[in-house]
């Protein structure tokens, strides 16, 4: 039975770039791949491409599935948002999902192989950031021949992604979409991060680094740290609601293994990312989120930073998100309004935390969809 | 110089208890000893003692120093708020400090020896709850003659076991001090310390437990623990201010060295962590945290639970509090009110976080020491 909300079977490719990127740390590549996906048709003027931008442990695969027997697992992390007939209607819009460089999905990164050594990277792959990341979803839509995005949305490390594009690029943006965003960690949130690296780093397995030759993956430590980042993405009041104080069997039985469902479901998240997500990307990545901060450079000013922005925008929070809280987004949005941008701010009430950018909360798709539905194509 | 202030220069005492104590887990130690120090003078009636319960990483030695070179390196870990003249007067109250069953300061442990194997516990001590540590508190109390407490204080873990003692010996205590506690954790509580409990379970230094006989310890375990354990002391707010975004370098290196201050923070808090504490206790003490829940017996109800209790109550909390926000405070509050008993309240506006309770905060002393200045000796 086909879905006719579904963008159906799909398929990713890879794009090679043969030109050297010069990345923000100073370090360079001397060329790279890029995976992605695209959903929809690109129109004749080439004006209705919306680029998703993924977070933390997302990718290219946005929307659709690899399987039709398995479409449950082989969905796409943003399948509720992206289709024919959904909030980012791929009737009107032609989206393009990326894996980032340095990511663990097919686009060029850590396991790949170092054209200098023959081995993989490894701890040898430099450091990106969000303006890397940036300018090399730039090239992509040179060789897709897109000019300006209709729109380039992003929730969480997403969202910066996207605000990065309407300050990179501000005339090949119209609209930013920037959701559960920050435009800057918070030192709490650089903690966090700061106690997932740790956790890999002190891995006896991480191996400095270069564990792929060693035939082995620091699996304790990449389950740690995804462990303390479902903590943040999840609401305090969800995590009561969800787990509360219930116990597996009823009754304390003083040992530790799993007395509280609430261990049982944290250290089934950590064991199950730390199957298949690359331990050196996922530090890579929480390091590029530390450094984000389009004010550096303005001392700190986060409007002067966003004055060369020339987009509209949508801005979405939820209420109960802790790790970037509604204040985060109102930010942004003050900002950019000191700016005279055109700004579309929700602030959702949601229970589901940070986590909620993924779900389709009924007033988030519609406020969304609504703004969607305003760009013209 | 001498501090008149101070309790000056102080030194441990050990009670040993030859009876068996059976535990609340249904394990039994044959006997067992407790470290303990004791300021200021019981009086002719006995009836002026107050007994210091202690949180996750305290021990008995609760004010006072070791050495009266290194002062600061030796002073006991509530001493700002423990001395003659300070607002719990040692010129009026006999304060006992004391270090809990399966501690690593003296108290018999997993460091101490089991005298079935002739070997350190290691793993194989049983696990303690609070209500176990109010029993073997009871017992040093029968020891140094005092039929009844004029109070039992205790921050967190330590406000638990000052519950726990109005509630077991409901005659024995005439004033129940409570701050920043709560009458059980929460599911992301739980979820924290489940974080910390895996990262000593899976360092390979970690021996199942039975470190103490290969000769290391499961440092960075250990390390990691303390590390997110500190980013649920400190508020946001405080984070932000103390540390905010600053670079140890003022530029971005981009390495997995200290790059912002916070992280180098976190490093020096759970290194020194590290070196002394114990990690079984550590685990052992996480999970008296997990169970410790009144209301248990009483179908949630922590009304009912609460209805034994006998003595005034002294609650407070801290407003930037988001371990135990004052929300937690407050239902201990109103469980006891419902149960007629006298309470004292106080929410204090303090930007430290859990640790709040830890520092002399005006308002906080100020609200503390009132209180204790009307409790009789």
């Amino acid at each position: 039975m086909t879905d006719p909300n579904s963008v159906g079977l799909v398929v990713p490719q890879t794009a090679r770039f043969d030109q050297e990127i010069r990345l923000k740390s100073g370090a360079c590549l001397p060329g790279f791949e890029l995976v992605f996906e695209t959903y929809g048709q690109l129109n004749a003027a080439r004006s209705n491409a919306v680029l998703v931008c993924h977070a933390l442990s997302g990718s290219h695969h946005v929307a659709g599935y690899y399987d039709a027997q398995q479409k449950k697992k082989t969905l796409g992390w943003w399948d509720n948002l992206v289709g024919p007939g959904k909030p980012l209607d791929t009737n009107k819009f032609f989206v393009v999902g990326v894996n980032n460089l340095g990511g663990c999905y097919g686009s060029t990164g850590p396991r790949s192989i170092n054209p200098e050594t023959g081995k993989p990277y490894g701890a040898d792959f430099p450091l990106v950031t969000v303006e890397d990341w940036v300018e090399a979803q730039a090239r992509l839509a040179d060789r897709l021949g897109i000019g300006t995005w209709a729109a380039v949305i992003g929730g969480s490390l997403g969202g910066m992604q996207a605000l990065q594009w309407t300050l990179a690029y501000p005339e090949r943006v119209r609209h930013g979409i920037v959701i559960a965003s920050a435009p800057r960690l918070s030192a709490q949130n650089i903690a966090f991060n700061e106690v997932a690296r740790q956790a890999i780093l002190s891995d006896p397995d991480f191996h400095g680094g270069h564990y792929y030759e060693h035939g082995v993956v620091p699996r304790n430590g990449l389950r740690l740290a995804r462990m303390v980042g479902h903590i943040t993405y999840l609401s305090d009041d969800q995590m009561a609601e969800k787990f509360g104080r219930q116990l597996r069997h009823g009754e304390h039985r003083f040992h530790y293994d799993v007395e509280f469902e609430i261990e049982s479901y944290l250290r089934y998240q950590g064991d199950k990312f730390a199957e298949f997500f690359d331990a050196n990307t996922y530090l890579l990545t929480t390091k590029a989120l530390d450094y984000f901060d389009p004010a550096f450079d303005y001392g700190g000013d986060l409007r002067a930073a966003l004055a060369r922005a020339r987009a509209d925008f949508f801005v979405a929070s939820f209420t109960t998100d802790w790790r970037f809280s509604p204040e985060r987004s109102r930010e942004i949005v003050y900002a950019l309004l000191h700016n005279g941008r055109k700004v579309s701010y929700a602030e959702i009430d949601c229970d589901a935390g940070h986590d909620s950018f993924l779900l389709d909360a009924p007033h988030y798709h519609a406020a969304l969809g609504a703004y969607l539905e305003g760009i013209a194509p």
